[in-house]
């Protein structure tokens, strides 16, 4: 008998069909002998009503306040859910994040959990219910409804789980887990049967959908096990663990994946004079604007010049070139500034590239045997990124795939 | 300065603009130095639309998740006035009904409210908030959502006052007060400026639509003055107050008014052996069968035989005779069981009638210079209701109406 967190995203519990399907699967569950908390999201589209519902009251509403609004969502969810549960015939109780005291600071619509009460679930458990909690929010310590901001409930999922020490947070999703790349792309792609959650960070932070990066740090740091899952197929089947653990097999692996982002624009600033101090006078007023920076890279300098390259969201563009032209160059005395939003950025990673040298040069020989020009370059321990132009991307990843090996079963 | 309660229903908060003409005169209220608690109901049609939802799930949904689902309806009304405040310049905070701490049993789907802790909302409204609490909801002591039924936005109203001891309860509602009768039927009839709560509950279960009765009752009992309003209309006036007082005024108001209800069915059992039980036996397995009865009248009988007659809501009336037919009559041997869908009650009502006689009388006399013969007659302190042919109603209301001079401004 283990202890499973199920988690179910809006899509999963859109319709009262869906919700009925979610009920059958956790039924099952508990038959086996496996006592099981479900967390659930909102159903879909309902979040969105209820913010244009308050932005018809007001343009900006108030956190405080919308928060209490949009946290109805999910409590309509649990609601319908322990309902169908019952018709299951599977005892059931449902709790909202106040009820099941998810405790969170007070940064409403975008609260971080404090701590969460155990014990009020544990004894349901124990009781033999299925304990229904609703993802996504909390309440602070006066008392008042806190929401956990956009793929909160993936949060929830996890917190509940650390805090109940589950065997495993299963995650259910529209995909049936993690894939070496995207299967769209490249039809040889396969499912990983686990991954560590370092590797998964690099991912989600390389634009894969498939979980939260707050959760997956979230389960890195109080060592939970999560699962991805399908909540479409009727065999979910094993999906992908993402482990604490670098068991035996992932030594073997070297590459998990090759992940990828069309998002992204590169902004380069010519003939910086290479001095304490300049890349913050280049970074800061963009940071102003509110533009979040990804890749930077800045390399040796020559006749106490440098080159300064960084990557924007594709959406930023604009906005960004408008600030360094206008606001920096000027300012710093750089020779030019100048901008591709046609670019692509490639990221090869593994965890066991720590141990493995060679990597990069198999990496940058595969790209250059198709004729790809590499760009820009940033590494980190697990990951290598290239930049490269948009219109090789598919080939790239094609390539890279296959030169990793990654098509073959796991070891 | 006063501290006053206002509840609106449904209608009132049915869109977002409504919404925003609640918080302009909320808004107004606060500006004139008033301490204002304003109470919601969810937005209308929305509770329905949860409900149904319910029912897509369970046909007969567990009443513990019903209360959760439909409690949602309330706490985006909460949020979303507390956000038009805002918008208004006013200070507000909203809480559902367990952040009121609006503790009650735990009877499911029609709880019945145990107390309330005023001292939050004592210390927002010093801190110079309007707060806007949600009716029809609570909390058990085991920390689940409750609800309290039909029209229990009311009884919270009234008993958020009660708990505050505010000056006022003002129920806004489509009507703007309390009538000397259905002014769709006689255009001479009059907007009354006060009734004790005796006449209201007296009217209230005559079928006026104004309040809940279960709310009159609560505001007898804790001595809170209701006012009943209009939600409509830009001066609202000062609609009809309801006092647990007889002032000086009403003791001089014999009749309050005329009330009327044409959804009951008459039922007599005839030739009933007149010996103790009987009554029992008859009305027994009526109501194991969930019908209520209104009006039960037996005479003195002749011969050890008495005729037995009652009333029930039209829509249980084939039911009733049913289950009389089947299992009452051959069981008690009566000789027969007759019954007639077609009347209508009529109710003279008024509190100044106890220390008045010949209120009977006149009552009775204007029906028959009509040519209107009467059923059934029963008698409280304060009200004589009489069953008549429906055909009659219109022109009996008339009549009455007029013979107790009730279209003459209050004395």
């Amino acid at each position: 008998m283990a202890l499973i967190v199920q988690k179910y995203g809006g899509t999963s519990v859109g319709s009262p069909e869906r919700i009925k399907n979610v009920a059958r699967r956790v039924a099952k569950f508990q038959a086996e002998g496996h006592q099981v908390v479900v967390v659930v999201s909102a159903m879909s589209g309902e979040t969105n009503r209820l913010i244009e519902l308050a932005r018809e009251i007001q343009p900006h509403p108030d956190p405080r306040e919308l928060d209490v609004v949009i946290a109805t969502g999910e409590q309509v969810t649990i609601g319908l859910l322990a309902m169908a549960l019952k018709q299951e015939g599977v005892r059931a109780k449902s709790y909202t994040g106040a009820q099941a005291r998810i405790l969170t600071d007070s940064a409403f619509t975008k609260a971080r959990i404090v701590s969460i009460d155990e014990q009020k679930i544990l004894t349901d458990l124990d009781n033999g219910n299925v304990v229904v909690v609703a993802g996504f929010q909390g309440v602070d310590e006066n008392g008042s409804i806190t929401t956990l901001g956009r793929g909160g409930s993936d949060t929830t999922g996890v917190a509940i789980a650390a805090a109940l020490r589950a065997d495993e947070c299963q995650i259910y999703t529209d995909v049936d887990g993690v894939y070496t790349t995207d299967p769209r792309l490249v039809p040889e792609a396969r499912r990983l049967k686990s991954i560590t959650f370092e590797e998964m960070l690099e991912l989600a932070s390389q634009g894969s959908k498939v979980l939260q990066i707050r959760a997956v740090e979230f389960a890195g740091k109080y060592k939970v096990n999560l699962r991805v899952l399908s909540s479409f197929l009727d065999e979910p089947g094993e999906g992908t663990l993402i482990t604490f653990k670098e068991d035996d097999k992932m030594e073997q692996a070297i590459i998990s994946g090759i992940a990828f982002n069309r998002d992204e624009a590169k902004i380069t600033v010519r003939g910086v004079p290479d001095k304490p101090g300049i890349a913050y006078q280049i970074l800061g007023p963009v940071s102003e604007g509110n533009i979040d920076v990804d890749m930077i890279i800045q390399n040796v300098g020559v006749d106490d010049l440098t080159d300064f390259s960084f990557t924007v969201h594709r959406n930023e563009f604009t906005k960004a070139m408008d600030i360094l032209r206008n606001q920096v160059q000027p300012h710093i005395g750089a020779r030019e500034v100048i901008g591709d939003d046609k670019i692509a950025k490639v990221s090869v990673v593994g965890v066991g590239m720590r141990s493995h040298v060679g990597i990069a040069s198999k990496m940058f020989r595969t790209l250059a045997e198709e004729g790809i020009n590499i760009q820009m370059i940033s590494t980190s321990e697990i990951k290598i990124s290239v930049v490269i132009d948009e219109k090789y991307l598919e080939l790239a990843v094609r390539v890279l795939h296959k030169a990793f090996g990654l098509e073959q079963e796991d070891a």
